[in-house]
């Protein structure tokens, strides 16, 4: 059993193979920080969330690097608008970013790297492409020469042949073919900019991404992430730039999430039909919007409309109810057998850990979320009929509690209450072991054990699986 | 590599593996015939058409068996609105069927069953439960007693606790139990019925599939397939019925599909929001119907726009075009390097084969059609290009010609012009007979060898695959 992930660069699922063993880097397109992200652009962060927080259940350590682009025409736009600089614009929608991103349950990247603090690397990286010949200088600013990287297209498909029979270029063109593009654009009055080798200026958009991935990741990592429409022309200006610059591949597995739609139409800034999800936030519980998007596998197009929202709020409830029905079950001892508290916590009851079985199955399938809802379901039904039964014991209410809790934990969609439980804290990192074991990372599996040492957690391994206690 | 299935009975992905090797029964339920079907009742016949055209490119031998509910209340209501006999509305309709299905390429079943025509094995299916105790009569009725199968809900995932609790039992009423079905109704007055051992009357809903699908693919078969609103209580009813008639598992593999949505409501007949394929058929290409419906795996919801339909219209037509300039190539003999025509017809371009391989994994997996249709796009882009290129040779252009038949074919998606080339027929069966001969299923093979054999074909084994002539 692994992980399979479909890749847009083959067009294929395949089986994950990590390049380092037990360990994942893994890089996604972040936002333009010039206005509250709408719930479109929140897609991504959200389902690239719950597969960094999935590749960590299955044991891997995670590497997560996640961009803002806090210089661009729009920054600087808004700023002139508001008579304002483009960084306290920036400023204030990174922000914005961060406590909407909060509320939805998405986790901070390792790095956030932002491209102003980064002029150097990027920099570095377009001298290094004018020095191999994959980039020239013309009138201040600098292109890339498209011409220069015959495997230009890759990953959207498309020959560079086929791409310039659909543009011409300009007399007064800068370019010396239509479908170069900008590494590096000269500065223009009452705009910022920052000294170059080409004069004052200011990056290219594409650039960014290869310089900060590069830094914090290295030349090759392992999955880079974005929304459907960053495929063609960012990711693949991205992978001429990285592979030209580094004479290495650039990433092993590209992750495209599809769209949602709004009245059958792609919902987006410039078509004007968006819903911001700080808007949204404040009609629904951030919970529900994030079970909402998390209703459809990740490759699908979403529709959103108030009663697909409606649904999902009465889906996530037969959840939370079966929880709070389970842990009243376990505070007021009402179970007919009681057995001793201590034997049995991380044994599960015998019948359920098909479900978890199943929910593993769903999400190794490219993160099929939907299907692995679908299995959250399934046991939260199988858990209601459990606590009906004369035969309930305490042991058996834990182990459908437990996992619940587990399984709904991967997705980012338990409540804050059910959070801070020391034991799911304990009983996840366990998993997380156990995991890595099997995966013969002993180096992670130590590591677990260091930080459950360091929380005063001790670990037994008996022939019956592992035991806890407070030292 | 093999054929998964998501099982709907076991919530997961499974590899299919047929009850007789080769060989696959399937069971989907067909139209009531009272009314044009509308495109939310046609999804399920033609997503289960092209399950059934893959399995057999796939070298399986499918038996496929396809109902017509031809007597039911909204059958005699039509009937007595209309002063005709609910016979004559019923054949209306199922001429009708035949007529839309035609045009949207859905291929006849092996067998299209009547209700009307199936009496005796529905009485004698009716006969054998009460015999077993898991039926009884009730005042003219006979009724399913829900009671006596324990594993009632296995397909739904509801137990029959949780379900009674939904319900109360009317002091009239004839039933012991809620949850209980008629397997057979008492004549009402001005109302078609046939003669039982209980009196006139006509049978219950569920008892037609049963006893129709034992008549013609046994006690067990492989495949059961419909729409996702048949799970409950339709096919629950259906697997208590059979399961406690014949003692053996019903069906192995559950398929549904899922809604199809206007504006985000599910399109039904009694939400009043729906489209008949008949007329959508008068507005655009059946193909384009076909093609849209294919655009999403068969599990995923899909919305309905105008919008929609254009897109899915442009994306065939780049299909068809491709098509177009690649049989123009081959008519005019532009290309640079001409080959030997004979020699090569049966053989791959050497890079070309991927596109098959990829289309066989996205099938594979689940009748990914979604996914087999973004090969088609990108094996249609590399042909496009092809063509372009100085080096393209007949046997290359061909190449190209042929796979692209091939895949589309397997979709159900060629025109009708390209349709009757005996050249693609005869590679069709070919791929076939390859295929059955690596499941080592001979006797296929062979019927294959004999059915080309009739067709005036000879076949020849070489080391380089195999070769065909005409007598």
């Amino acid at each position: 059993m692994t992980v399979r992930i479909y890749n847009t660069l083959t067009r294929r699922k395949e089986p994950f193979v990590p390049l380092e063993e037990g360990k994942v880097r893994m890089y996604v397109c972040g936002p333009t920080v010039y206005n509250y992200f709408h719930i479109g652009n929140a897609r991504p962060f959200l389902v690239f969330d719950v597969v960094r927080r999935y590749l960590q259940y299955r044991g891997y350590d995670v590497t997560y690097v996640q961009n803002f682009t806090d210089i661009d025409d729009k920054i600087i736009r808004t700023a002139n608008e508001q008579g304002v600089s483009a960084e306290t614009v920036a400023n204030r929608f990174v922000e914005a970013y961060f406590a909407d991103a909060k509320l939805l349950g998405i986790q901070k990247a390792d790095v956030h790297p932002r491209v102003t603090e980064h002029m150097e690397e990027i920099i570095e990286m377009i001298r290094r492409l004018i020095d191999k010949g994959h980039a020239y200088v013309s009138d201040g600013d600098v292109y890339f020469s498209t011409a220069t990287f015959p495997e230009y297209g890759k990953l959207s498909k498309q020959s560079l042949e086929d791409l310039q029979a659909g543009t011409r270029i300009e007399v007064s063109d800068k370019k010396r073919n239509s479908m170069d593009f900008a590494l590096w654009k000269e500065a223009k009055p009452g705009e910022v900019d920052w000294e170059s080798p080409w004069g004052q200026g200011r990056p290219g958009w594409h650039i960014e991404c290869s310089a900060m991935s590069r830094k914090y990741l290295g030349d090759t990592f392992d999955i880079h992430a974005g929304g459907h429409d960053l495929i063609f022309p960012h990711h693949e200006n991205e992978i001429a730039q990285s592979e030209s610059a580094n004479g290495k591949t650039f990433a092993k597995y590209w992750m495209h999430n599809g769209y949602i739609n709004i009245q059958n139409e792609k919902m987006s800034k410039s078509l004007g039909n968006f819903i911001l999800a700080h808007d949204l936030i404040s009609q629904y519980d951030p919970r529900v919007i994030r079970f909402f998007l998390l209703s459809a596998q990740y490759r699908n197009p979403v529709n959103f409309s108030q009663e697909l929202m409606e649904q999902a709020a009465q889906g996530l409830e037969r959840i939370d109810t079966a929880l709070d029905n389970l842990e009243h079950r376990l505070g007021t001892g009402e179970p007919v057998q009681r057995v001793s508290d201590t034997d049995d916590r991380t044994l599960d009851h015998p019948d359920i850990s098909q479900y978890r079985d199943r929910f593993v199955e769903a999400m190794d399938d490219d993160f099929n979320t939907a299907d692995a809802i679908a299995v959250i379901f399934d046991l939260v039904r199988a858990a209601n009929t459990y606590i009906g039964t004369a035969a309930a014991t305490v042991a058996g209410v834990r182990a459908y509690r437990d996992l619940i809790v587990e399984l709904v934990q991967v997705l980012g969609l338990l409540r804050e209450t059910d959070e801070h439980d020391l034991a799911e804290e304990v009983e996840k990192l366990i998993h997380e072991r156990n995991m890595a074991r099997q995966q013969k990372n002993f180096k992670r599996a130590d590591e677990i054990r260091d930080r459950l040492n360091e929380m005063g957690i001790l670990l037994e391994d008996t022939p019956h699986g592992v035991r806890w206690k407070r030292k």
